[in-house]
C-alpha cells in the first residue's frame, strides 16, 4: 500500500555510535543527512534548527548524551559523570520552550544517577536514548489514530507550522493526525500555514504532504483568517513545545491568533502532542519561557534581505494558547477534553 | 524642523509630459525613478506592483488616462475618444479591489464626455489629473491631523501593509495618522507588520519609518497576536482599499485577523481612509471584488524559493473586516463612528 519512504529525520547508527540528523534548514531543496559524534555538535544542530520540533529535539538530545558518555567514559569515574552533567547542561542551554528536551535529558540524568557501575552507563544511556526514539515514534502513531477520530468526513484541515514527521522520531503529532485521517479518507484539503519566518510550514510541511499525495495548499499565516472566516476551513490542528498543568499551550507564535479566529468561528481547534511535551511543573502558560530568536530571520532569509538596513526586528518564536480556546488535546493515550486540569493530573498520575 | 526630504511615489512632469513613478518593487534596496510616456506601460507598472496603494492607484492610473489622452490626440476626434476610453479599459483591467481606481478614472471620464472641443480634451484631462493627485496629498494630511486625534500619549501602535506616502500621493493615510500624531509626541513605538507576501510592511513601511527616525520594530504578521494579547499594542490603524456603504472594509490579506484579535482585547481598530476609498454604489463587504495573485509571490521571493517544487499555493491579496470590528474610520472630513451607515451616507452626500 506504501508507495513512500516514512520520513525519519533522526537516526541511531549503534555500531559507529553515530546520530544522523535530516538537515531540515535545506529542506526542501536538498536532503542531505549530517553525521554526529560531537555532543558540542548536536547542541549546535538544535540552536540552528537542524532538527527542530518539540519531540525531535528531545530525542536528539537525548543520543546528544549518549555521545557525551561515550566521550567522557575514558575520564575518572566522578569525572565523568561531571563531564557528562557538563553535556546536559548545554543541551539545556540550547532552546528554552519545548520541554520535551529537559524532560528527555532528566529521563537520562535519572539513570545516570542511579547507575552503580560507571563503565556500563554509555550502555545504558543509549538503550534509554534508544527507548526514547522509539516510544516517540509510537505515540506518534497512537496520537494520529487517536485524533483523527477527531476530523470530520471530507475536511478541510488548517495546519501551522511543522508538527510532522519531521518534527518527531517519525509520523508527526499533528501530521500524524492529518496522516491518520487521510488514510480513512477523511481529509479533502490540507490548508499549509507558511509559517513565518523560519517557514516550517511552506518548506517542511508542504514537502511532507506533497511527497505522500495528500491534497495540499500553501497560504501566508495571515491569510488563514479570511479562510476561517469564509467557512473553508472545517478542523484545525496543531503541535505544542509545551502544555501547562491547566491547558495552556505554547506552540509556535501565530497559533493563539488562529486560536482566537477559531473560537469565533467555531472551528475546532485541536492540540496534538505527546506526553513528554505535558509539563506538570507549571501552573499556566505564563510560566512559559518564550525563546527570542535573532532578528535576521525576520528581516531576510537565505541571503535575501528585504527590510531596510537598521531596521529593528522582534523574533520571538512562540506564543501561548490559553487552554479555554484548545478544543481537545490529542496523546497517545486517548483524547483530553476541558477542564484540563483534571484531564491532564490524571493522564500524567 | 523637516529634516528628511518628504516622500513623492508620483511626479508628473508637465513639460516634458511624462509620468515619473518611484519603482517600488525595488525599495528598500534601490531607489529608482522610472518616466512613462506609454499608458499600457503605467497599467504594467499597476499590476506590478511599482505603483501600489489604493489612493496611488488612482492619481497613477490619472496620469496613466492623460499619456492616453496625449498619445490618441492626433486621430479623428472620434477615434481619439474610443482610443483614449480603449486606455481607461485597459486601467480598470489591472487591479479589482482598490475602489480608487475607478473612481479616479470615472472622474476622467466625466470630463473627457462633457468636452465639446476634442482638442482640449489632454488639457483638460491633465488638470484633472493634478487636482486628484493635489486633493490626495492634502486628504492625507487631513486624515493624518483627525486620526491623530484618536491616539492615545505614549500609544504603541501597530499597523498593517504601507498606507504610506508611497501608497499615496504623499504623506499616507495610517501612516499619515502615524506621522502626525509623532508629530504630537504621542509615539512609543510603531509595531510594523512584514505584511506577506509581498513584503509591503518589512520593505515600504519600515523604510519610511526608518527614515525619518519614528520608532518602530518590525514583527512577523503572525507576531501581533500575541502583542495584543500582552498589552503591547495601544492603537492599531490600517489603510484601505474599498470601503461599503454599511463601513465593511477591503484591506490588505491579514487585515481582518487583526480586527478580530483587537476586538477580544479592547485594542482600538481605526481605519484610515480618503473619500475616494468608499464605494457608495454597493452595500456591504460581499460584493467587493478580492483579487487573486501569482502564488509564486507566496512560494518564494526575489530568485528564493521556499516551498518544494509543485507545491499549490493560493494568494488572496485582500480580505474584509466588518464595520461591527472597525472602532472608528478617519477620514479628510473628519472622524467616522457607528453606525457608519449613516455616518457614510452623510459624508458622501
Amino acid at each position: 500500500m506504501k508507495t513512500v519512504t516514512e520520513i525519519r529525520p533522526i537516526k541511531w547508527d549503534p555500531r559507529r555510535k553515530r546520530l544522523i540528523l535530516l538537515d531540515q534548514t535545506l529542506l526542501p531543496g536538498e536532503e542531505v543527512f549530517r553525521e554526529y559524534q560531537d555532543p558540542a555538535e548536536v547542541a549546535a544542530a538544535i540552536r540552528d534548527l537542524v532538527v527542530r520540533g518539540a519531540p525531535a529535539i528531545g530525542c536528539a538530545a537525548a543520543f546528544g548524551v549518549v555521545l557525551a558518555a561515550l566521550g567522557c567514559a575514558g575520564e575518572q569515574p566522578l569525572h565523568s559523570e561531571a563531564c557528562i552533567r557538563g553535556a546536559m547542561a548545554e543541551f539545556r542551554a540550547t532552546r528554552p520552550t519545548a520541554v520535551n528536551l529537559f524532560w528527555a535529558i532528566r529521563r537520562m540524568e535519572g539513570l545516570l544517577a542511579a547507575c552503580p557501575d560507571p563503565d556500563k552507563i554509555p550502555m545504558i544511556l543509549e538503550t534509554e536514548a534508544i527507548k526514547i526514539y522509539e516510544e516517540d515514534l509510537a505515540a506518534c502513531r497512537s496520537i494520529g489514530d487517536h485524533g483523527a477520530g477527531l476530523v470530520p468526513e471530507g475536511a478541510r484541515v488548517l495546519t501551522h507550522c511543522n508538527a510532522g514527521g519531521l518534527a518527531t522520531a517519525g509520523y508527526g503529532t499533528a501530521l500524524g493526525v492529518i496522516r491518520s485521517a487521510h488514510r480513512q479518507g477523511k481529509i479533502r484539503m490540507v490548508w499549509v500555514d507558511e509559517t513565518r519566518p523560519v517557514f516550517q510550514g511552506a518548506r517542511l510541511t508542504a514537502w511532507e504532504l506533497l511527497r505522500e499525495a495528500i491534497p495540499a495548499t500553501l497560504i501566508t499565516d495571515s491569510t488563514a483568517g479570511s479562510l476561517i472566516a469564509s467557512g473553508k476551513v472545517d478542523f484545525i490542528v496543531v503541535g505544542a513545545d509545551r502544555i501547562a498543568s491547566n491547558g495552556d499551550v505554547a506552540n509556535k507564535i501565530g497559533t493563539y491568533p488562529l486560536s482566537v479566529l477559531a473560537d469565533r468561528h467555531g472551528v475546532p481547534f485541536v492540540v496534538a502532542a505527546p506526553l513528554s511535551t505535558f509539563d506538570p511543573g507549571i501552573a499556566s502558560g505564563e510560566e512559559i519561557p518564550l525563546e527570542t530568536r535573532d532578528p535576521g530571520e525576520v528581516t531576510g532569509f537565505k541571503g535575501v534581505t528585504w527590510a531596510p538596513e537598521g531596521m529593528p526586528a522582534l523574533n520571538v518564536a512562540f506564543d501561548v494558547t490559553p487552554a479555554s480556546l484548545v478544543s481537545a488535546i490529542a496523546t497517545e493515550k486517548g483524547i483530553l477534553k476541558p477542564p484540563y486540569p483534571a484531564a491532564i493530573a490524571s493522564l500524567l498520575r
